[in-house]
């Protein structure tokens, strides 16, 4: 007689914030989930926390006490740690198993794992999980790639744990392959533009209204019960009335950001692919600015700014324009990073429905907004070929735009570097100019290159070359 | 008795427009120069034009025309081309003689070829050529890298062909390995800025103080004479008098630019690297979102731009304004540029001289220009951090940020785009600004995401956690 062994319904691998609070998750969705770290100690917390855990001393073991067909997630720095993972891993399954990287692995290894372990008869899905570690605990936006025979294996439990919206839970089947963790990436680069605009305001509540942390705390507050409600406005209202000895804690961080990943990979994707992205960029190049402070300040005792202007006075008109301003960059920044995924989803061959991400990103991750129930809507109408030019969405970009144009302008007459709002009117301006002055650079390049050009009587007819 | 049969000097494969000019060039100085083209009617063409030329039907009869050891320029389409080539010649050739890729190779690609061909004993110069077809034919600007014993046996012929300024010839040995392809991509990169700037003055010519084409080349022709002087303003002032049944031929030229290569790779790199250069990546996306006719024409109905203001008038000042302000955006250009270069050289030690990239880029290639002088004077003295830095031009930037100010100001009132001029602006005062909003951002990164944050307190202590 054989002693009936209860099954684990789920492994994780990786105990790390993420992984450890991703299992919390699924036991609290009804999973027993076997755990395994290459840290024993982390095995031993989260298997001693109760019996929804298992846990697993090492990889044979947590493949040995999994039901099947075997659902793994593996939750471990991006990179060679993915593969090492992996490769340990695959001699233990069995025709059928499934593990998913639920890290910020790079789309293109994302391709190149599948494809080996599908050669072995084995399904690798590439899932972005955002949401930070509170997400993962309580319900992050899921991500899923691959194939369609592992997401329905995995859905039950994925739905379980995700965040839900009015609209439902907040994952779906992104697309094959890799497009799961493109759409993460692309979701990193909103997430740095989101928080350089929301830095540049910031900038601007202190440097030209004068405001106190506290009141700067005020402003965001309010903004949080109007069209800009988002996690990350309602997190930094928060964020600007902690106080260490009775002083912000905010004048105590230092200006250093960092930047790395998903943020540079979303930049690079863009310049491969002939997407611009200039919010999202400049968002990128703001943070490694930042990082050069000794330079900052040693530029700052050598590089003029204009004299000290007068504070503005904080009126109502002057904080609904910087209101409207950040509302007009963020709009930017969805429409750029669309973009982006339209043209991947478009060149892979992945069949994204960005009305569907926008309804995932609607709840538990870090660019969770209200308006993002506007850009779904736009979407599941009629998809535009730019954000911007669905009709709700130009028509509250016709509103805000007077208010960013007009603090672009005071940010450039005051000396305080606006950056992403700026790069964000630049896009705008220039995305709706049926006339750029691009036709004097193509002049050029005919007259020192031979390039040649094309031209306005004949836009598609042969290329042309003049003596200039 | 054997016939005494005369060698070539030099060998050029590929003839299009500009290896058929620099092997004219060759010729001019006294070399014979073999010439080979998959394409045997440009063999026999450019072999007609005189005793100088030997025309060679294959690499075979190429390399056994040549005096050893063998110097053979190839100028073919980055890519594959010159990977065929080099694999084809490698067998023909013998320990000691060099192939220079001539084109606009990738400098990682470059490195590679170095080294398999240095297991056979020969050397690969990767060479940048900058100055079109006729800086090839004329006197173009020359960035080789590779080994310093290629460099020896390659200098007086390179020499002999460079452009020539008061400073000497416009050919320097760059660095070993890569390093010249890597310089001459940055070159192109700021190519791409210093085009955009000059495209954006003249949009505001046009379209804010109503200039016509010929109002507008008069206004460049006199920036030629002051500090603007340069090859790019010059062709500009000249491109926009060429006209076509009495109406400005520049008003025929489709707006829609191309972007590919050099350019997409300098912003690749920055990225990698960690290295902001927001005016470059400006003028690539600017070019991106041209090539976006349709789109923008679509858009042009849906978008609001504000009312149509009335012109400026072109007063002294206004113009003056103009001048200063893309002066300004200049400088940021080449400041960014060359910390990308400083950046590289250090992390890949090639030990690349600043000065004398100035110097060389002061002739013949498309971005000479008068205020190269200056930024060779300020590297020459003690290199700056970063050129911003160096007295006399943070000197000239005091002059012209004020103007730099203002027409970002009202190009953003206007609506019109002024993507390279604002990013300018954007990071002068960011790298300017001791304080920087950028604490925010690390708060809330430490707040959702437990990333930790260092104290201005303690700026190089241990980074810290808050419970936010």
């Amino acid at each position: 007689m054989t002693e009936e062994v209860a099954l684990a319904d789920i492994g994780m691998v990786g105990l790390g914030v993420m992984g450890a609070n991703l299992a919390r998750n699924l036991a609290d969705h009804g999973h027993v989930v076997a755990v395994h770290d290459r840290d024993r100690e982390r095995v031993e917390a989260v298997a001693g926390e109760g019996e929804a855990f298992m846990g697993a001393p090492d990889l044979a073991a947590l493949v040995a006490s999994l039901a099947r067909p075997r659902r793994i997630v593996i939750l471990v720095p991006a990179g060679e740690a993915v593969d090492a993972v992996l490769s340990d891993l695959a001699p233990l399954l069995e025709q059928g198993d499934i593990v998913i990287d639920g890290g910020n692995s790079r789309w293109r290894e994302t391709e190149r794992r599948e494809r080996a372990y599908a050669e072995r008869g084995l399904h690798l899905v590439g899932m972005g999980v955002s949401g930070g570690a509170e997400g993962a605990r309580r319900g992050p936006a899921l991500m899923p790639g691959g194939s369609v025979e592992a997401w329905q294996a995995l859905r039950p439990s994925l739905e379980a744990i995700a965040a839900r919206t009015e609209a439902g839970p907040c994952v779906t089947h992104v697309g094959p392959g890799g497009a799961g963790h493109f759409v993460k990436m692309v979701h990193n680069g909103i997430e740095y533009a989101d928080m350089q605009l929301i830095a540049e305001v910031y900038d601007l509540l202190r440097r030209a209204l004068g405001c106190s942390a506290n009141e700067a705390a005020d402003h965001f507050a309010a903004w949080n019960d109007g069209p800009l409600e988002s996690f990350l406005i309602e997190l930094t209202a928060r964020i600007l009335r902690v106080t260490e000895g009775g002083r912000p804690l905010i004048d105590q961080v230092l200006d250093r950001a960092g930047q790395k990943g998903t943020g540079r990979w979303t930049v690079m994707e863009a310049v491969e692919r002939g997407v611009a992205i200039p919010t999202i960029a400049a968002a990128l190049d703001a943070r490694v600015l930042s990082s050069q402070k000794e330079e900052r300040v040693q530029a700052a005792s050598v590089l003029a700014g204009p004299p000290e202007p007068p504070l503005f006075p904080p009126t109502k008109e002057r904080l609904g324009a910087l209101e409207q301003a950040l509302l007009a960059g963020k709009l930017c920044a969805y429409a750029q990073g669309l973009a982006l995924i339209g043209r991947a989803s478009r060149e892979q061959d992945w069949g994204i429905d960005a009305a569907e991400l926008a309804r995932i990103w609607g709840g538990g991750c870090i660019i969770r907004a209200r308006l993002l129930g506007e850009v779904r809507a736009a979407y599941a109408e009629e998809p535009p070929v730019n954000l911007l030019l669905a009709p709700a969405i130009a028509e509250q970009m016709r509103g805000a735009l007077p208010h960013l144009r007009q603090v672009v302008a005071e940010g450039a007459a005051r000396g305080l570097p606006l950056p992403a709002l700026s790069a964000s009117l630049a896009y705008y301006d220039a995305y709706r100019s049926p006339e750029l002055p691009q036709n004097l650079i193509q002049a050029q390049r005919d007259a020192f290159g031979g390039h040649t050009y094309q031209r306005r009587d004949d836009p598609s007819g042969p290329p042309v070359h003049s003596a200039w």
